[in-house]
């Protein structure tokens, strides 16, 4: 017997039917004699609702009762798919975040797991219960609810897996895997068997937007073997696990992020401790900074282009010009970074290059570049994204 | 300085603009130095709302999964106005029944309260803070959730008050006290300043839907002063106390009661046993008898009428077809009970006369009578019941 740890998120339990198309998966599951967890997010634009209501009495209102209001969201959606599953003729029972053992620190809204206490878990499953725990929540030191923040469900889903040894992790998304390419946009895209840990860190913080980073770093930490598949369609999903047990391909795909904004400082002083100055700065406001290049100095001055998410362009350049007086800032909007992600990569020379040819065959421009052992990633103008993604998936994935 | 406990139900919160209403009542009562404790409701339709989801999903699901969905009403209620209190700049905590210290027997949606164990409400109180508390709901032995049942708020509220020794517990409602008739039936009708425990039972029993009985109940046995006052008027309410202290009137009200229905079978043997017979198969299943009336015998049968909630007469109908084979049984739903409560009545004489008297004056035909040490219930057609109301009231609370 098997212990399956199922995620379904907020479009999967939208409405009534969909509730039931879960509560089908689930029991289907448990029929095949596995012991079930499944983790739900809040039923569609529940949470996006109640932050609309939040916001009409008090936009500034404090986090924990930001946190209290948003958690009451999956307490809907947990309830429903209970008693859907109720209907079906199966045993169940529903457990909010802190009943399911969820002790989080005190970040309210970014809340991090602390651990799972898993002996309610045990217990029910004991009781041969099918158990739907409310994902995104917890409970900090003070019996205060907390919440996870963004992709936080599916963190949820890894954490009950990694307490409970279970053995494995169904992520059910409206995507029925990861695949080389965005399918939407590069029709040859084809869907990956697996894919290891790093390599779906990656894709996910390339904007590959299957799996919340955070639950993959949890993943890989406690050895949770992953699937990413489709509630809708029923066939294998896209498996993350360790490399090592997985023949490497060259790379394993192809991701855009336009979700990022290029900044350039034009002739600061070509000094020590400029960069430290400039980034210093910019950390203390909590904001990321992606590629970096510096040029050569010339004059005695240099330049310092970045890339930061495009949500931050305008206060980073608010510290930027308050940072630089003589300095000229300028910045770009329309940019998009697009990446090749590959355990292969390491092993194989020339694939930065095959890139980089394929994007000249488009007659792209290269506005920066930079690499890690398993990605090559590109800032290219906005509009040729799309034209880029499809080039570079040509060349490493021909049609057949 | 004094401890008050305020309640505030599901229309009192009902949106943005009444959220605000509340947070200025109970934010004046702090400012004048007062530590405060609000209880509050879900927003106006959220239960009904959550009702039809479930019942959408499956009409029979559990009472467990059932409060575990109406749970999340006052967890977003209780959010808000702590949100709204922060506006106004003041220091609050919204806690959720388990977090108040609500622990409760396992009776899921109509669960009682065994204590209140109030570390979590002293702490915050001595931190200065007001204290926002879900109404409705606790939690049992088993760590789940449950829901009070009908009125829960108000019992939530005097479970407080009782358990924190406060001053005095406000329940604030939709009208300005409790009144000598329907105000909207009969225009004569004058606010009480005062109505004993025992009077305002008789008159929340009989249908004038001001308090929950349970949580009059509640006041009385653990001397909890209650005081009812609307939320859109700054007057002074009604205070519900013991009788002792304060001067008895004749009588303090009139009230209707509607949700009622007369059954009546005939022909049932007369013989030890009959009754009990009866109506222990009806208690079996769960239904409350009212008034019952006994024909004197004839032909070795008699005849027993009773009364029973409006609700439950057609579950009456089929157990007593069950259980007698040979008598008649008939129903009428078009009647009403009408009723007068006082605690002066215990050392008054013609009380009961000088109602029979104004109900023929009025030309209304009496079906049955009732009594008790405080209260007359007649039944009546139902279409007279308004015109019976005023009839009593002015012959008790004649106009100036």
């Amino acid at each position: 017997m098997s212990l399956i740890v199922q995620k379904f998120g907020g479009t999967s339990v939208a409405n009534a039917e969909r509730v039931f198309n879960v509560a089908r998966i689930v029991t289907d599951t448990y029929k095949k004699g596995n012991d079930v967890v499944v983790v739900v997010s809040a039923q569609g634009d529940t949470t996006d609702d109640l932050i609309d209501k939040a916001n009409e009495i008090n936009p500034n209102a404090s986090r924990r009762e930001m946190d209290m209001l948003l958690a009451s969201g999956e307490q809907i959606s947990i309830a429903l798919l209970a008693m859907a599953i109720q209907k079906l003729g199966f045993p169940v029972v529903s457990l909010l975040g802190w009943q399911a053992g969820f002790k989080t620190n005190s970040t309210y809204s970014a809340a991090r797991i602390k651990r799972v206490e898993t002996d309610r878990l045990k217990a029910e499953l004991d009781k041969h219960n099918i158990v739907v725990v409310a994902g995104f929540q917890g409970v900090n030191q003070y019996g205060d609810m907390t919440t996870l923040g963004r992709g936080g469900s599916d963190t949820s889903a890894v954490a009950i897996a990694a307490a409970m040894k279970a053995d494995k992790c169904q992520i059910y998304t409206d995507v029925d895997g990861v695949y080389t390419a965005d399918p939407r946009k590069v029709p040859t895209a084809t869907k990956l068997d697996a894919i290891s840990y790093d390599e779906m860190l990656e894709l996910a913080t390339l904007g590959a937007q299957v799996l919340n980073n955070r639950s993959v770093e949890m993943a890989k930490k406690y050895s949770v073997e992953l699937e990413v598949l489709s509630s809708l369609t029923n066939v294998p999903g896209t498996i993350v696990k360790e490399a090592t047990r997985m023949e490497k391909m060259l790379i394993s795909g192809v991701a855009k992020d336009t979700n990022v904004a290029r900044i350039s400082v034009i002739g600061v002083p070509d000094e020590p401790g400029t960069a430290f100055k400039l980034f210093s700065r910019l950390s203390a406001k909590d904001i990321n900074v992606d590629i970096i290049l510096q040029s050569v100095g010339r004059d005695g001055t240099k330049d310092i282009t970045f890339t930061v998410a495009a949500g931050y362009l305008k206060d980073a350049l608010a510290i930027l010009n308050d940072t630089f007086d003589s300095a000229q800032v300028i910045y770009d909007e329309d940019v998009a970074k697009v990446s090749i992600v590959g355990a292969g990569m390491e092993t194989h020379a020339g694939v930065a290059s095959k890139m980089f040819e394929a994007l000249y065959s488009a007659q792209i421009n290269i506005q920066m570049i930079a690499t890690s052992e398993i990605k090559v990633s590109v800032l290219i103008a906005r509009e040729d994204a799309d034209r880029a993604v499809r080039a570079i998936h040509n060349a490493f994935f021909p049609e057949n």
